[in-house]
């Protein structure tokens, strides 16, 4: 019945390719992916996820929010919304916000599908392919995989345990101008940061915000692990100090529930209607469901007391993780001890490729996230990251000193000239 | 404190377009957006908007799912999921999708904020600046700005009452290809179209795919009304005929609720991967929590019975635009009949411009969009969308009254030589 005697078949790899937008090439699966297809088995002790702990989440609050919400305002949570957020979820999520120093206007707020949908459209208003974007070395995977996927270079600016460095940042401008290039933003995540657990001192972001300011460069200060200090509180978010430069990022999805997918971006004002545009090509609008869920918990619930919970939880968990590094990890391995969040960075000795180990961290049924899916640049090879977020303090340690003796047994066997048949 | 003694100031607008995206020079407010503020005012009788009627569904039901799920599942549905989408509701979508004739495999749908999102992802994935994409003329006026927001260029191809033409499509696509431009899809809506309400028949279906893959054109069907029927079935969905050429977009928005925001694409096998990357990177993973609402909704409740109810609360609707529209409307202008959805698309005689015409409206205490928003060209301004789906029948016979009104007197005006001021 065709005319075209001799066309392709539409599943031909070669041509499809062709068919493609340009951008989709760089599309690959993560290193990550296949990694948590495995992780996820009920015998492995996954220190790789990142998933909120929800034992201490009451169901019975939850189920009562949710069917109050449907009884007293289920025509509007059911209906499609505003594209830019729900009014009143905008002004409690001010009031959140304030707790870490923030003044801000409902109206520059933009509700999103989790702060990665506000890291896409901020890429989107942004990124023209070739545009430098820095970040944090190393950074969380997300950001890179949605920075990548809008063609932007990506260069990492050196931290240590205080979080990024201001001598560095000015350097990396520097050098990123002299080469021609245009940089976009930079992107960090001062407070508990993911993938390290590093959290920036206060004076250092004053630095910073300077640099940045001077430099004409915007701040994306992306902040889900704020809230989640273990042992003092945070200093004030960047955003409190800068109200012009600093694009602010929060999230729900540790300090209430991931599944609603519920995150913001706070901008400025000259920034707000583009990027309200953008998310109502991208999406129309976010689920009156999920953001009037949250707001009627806000409303009715005592978060704040909650927050503490988890912080407890996650405490304790810190607490077994950094205790069975000292007890299990080698003398030659170094590692961070953060104060809150999810997240420990560890570095092994630099002969150690945390990639080609992990097949054996599996077979000892543990699991983590290799070091070099954090950079852009294959960056990372003998660092990984653990997260004791999830599991119980006692697998956590039964993990730890599994992964503890696969890096032990790693190192002797390279040290030893062992040929690795990987 | 600053050494850039001439710095430019962030919030100056000029130079802030500088520091955006090319592709962000494009995101400018549409016509449709400062109108649906003034249409939702309660005073107003708006066949402005899209808002499904939820007054059929009982919200005690909806209330008792998801308090079920939150205590029965909610450490699940309050958790990250799958990027993918949840397993089960991929499932339970096939069954949905086999009502309009389609055999699908789980593996190839993945499950979208809205099916908006779905928009998104295909044209991320498909889209560079330039490339066309062919749509019907007028076309959902969404997708336009989604295709905008990407730098297609949007061709329009000509319908009659009976949907697009395939003479014209073929027509079309030599046009376009000899003016040395790449045609990346055919994007429609087949059943009760967004905005003419119009029904592409059964044949018509099979000459358009014929034509798509003999020309290796990929085929997007847009289907969110197809379960719409008034007054008998539609035709069995194009993918249902075609799995290899053609992305077929669903939505629970108009059969369930449009606040949870659940929408998926089924696609062939070989575009999956960059689609669940491409969302990754966009959202990170669907809400679990409001699929899991809709999977336990379809699993418990009579979903087809309620499709059943919406069917007659829309159809009684239906009639009473019909109706008025020959009560009150001018012998000198034509519309479509819609067999099911939303919309009825009026052409008033060609010296009247509809957007020029909506402050009298207002005025009169009636909204509808105008014909120009659903042509990416400027097109349709003697056109405009009125839909009924959401006011009262006697509210609707009220608005279509006052604005067959308005149009009488616009049309003597115009003839009459009076001089317009806007």
């Amino acid at each position: 019945m065709s005319s075209h005697v001799a066309r392709h078949q539409t599943g031909d790899p070669q041509f499809l390719e062709q068919r493609f937008a340009s951008r989709a090439a760089g599309m690959q699966p993560s290193e990550i992916r296949s990694l948590f297809a495995v992780a996820s088995r009920p015998e492995i002790v996954s220190l790789a996820g990142g998933m909120p702990n929800l034992s201490a989440l009451p169901m019975e609050m939850m189920a009562s929010v949710v069917h109050n919400l449907i009884m007293t305002n289920g025509a509007e949570a059911l209906q499609y919304g505003s594209g830019q957020g729900h009014p009143k979820l905008r002004e409690q999520i001010c009031d959140v916000m304030a707790l870490e120093g923030i003044r801000a206007n409902p109206d520059d707020i933009i509700v999103t599908t989790g702060s990665q949908q506000a890291l896409d459209l901020i890429s989107r208003i942004f990124i023209d392919p070739g545009d430098v974007v820095l970040v944090e070395a190393p950074s969380y995977v997300g950001a890179l995989g949605t920075f990548h996927q809008y063609e932007a270079q990506v260069v990492h600016v050196s931290m240590d345990d205080q979080g990024l460095i201001p001598e560095a940042l000015q350097q990396a401008i520097s050098s990123v101008r002299n080469s021609g290039r245009k940089i976009k933003f930079l992107y960090l995540i001062p407070n508990y940061q993911n993938p390290t657990g590093v959290l920036l001192p206060a004076d250092r972001r004053t630095e910073i915000l300077e640099i940045c300011r001077n430099e004409e460069i915007f701040v994306v200060e992306d902040n889900p692990y704020g809230l989640l200090g273990f042992d003092k509180a945070s200093p004030n978010a960047m955003r409190a100090e800068d109200s012009e430069n600093v694009i602010y990022l929060g999230s729900f999805s540790k300090t209430i529930a991931a599944g609603l997918r519920v995150g913001w971006a706070l901008v400025p004002p000259s920034l707000k209607e583009k990027l309200v545009i953008a998310s109502e090509s991208s999406i129309l609008c976010p689920s009156n469901f999920t953001q009037l869920t949250i707001s009627n918990y806000l409303a009715n619930q005592p978060w704040r007391d909650q927050i503490s919970s988890f912080c407890e939880l996650y405490k304790v968990r810190r607490d077994a993780m950094l205790e069975s590094l000292e007890q299990y990890f080698p003398a030659s391995s170094t590692w961070t001890k953060p104060g809150g969040g999810f997240y420990v960075w560890v570095n092994l000795p630099p002969e150690i490729d945390t990639k080609l180990m992990m097949p054996k961290a599996i077979v000892a049924k543990v699991a983590y996230v290799p070091g070099t899916a954090f950079y852009a640049d294959g960056f990372g090879s003998w660092a990984m990251r653990l997260s004791y977020c999830h599991p119980t303090p006692e697998r956590i340690r039964e993990g730890v000193k599994a992964l503890g003796h696969v890096v032990d047994q790693e190192i002797e066997r390279r040290r030893s000239g062992f040929q690795i048949t990987e």
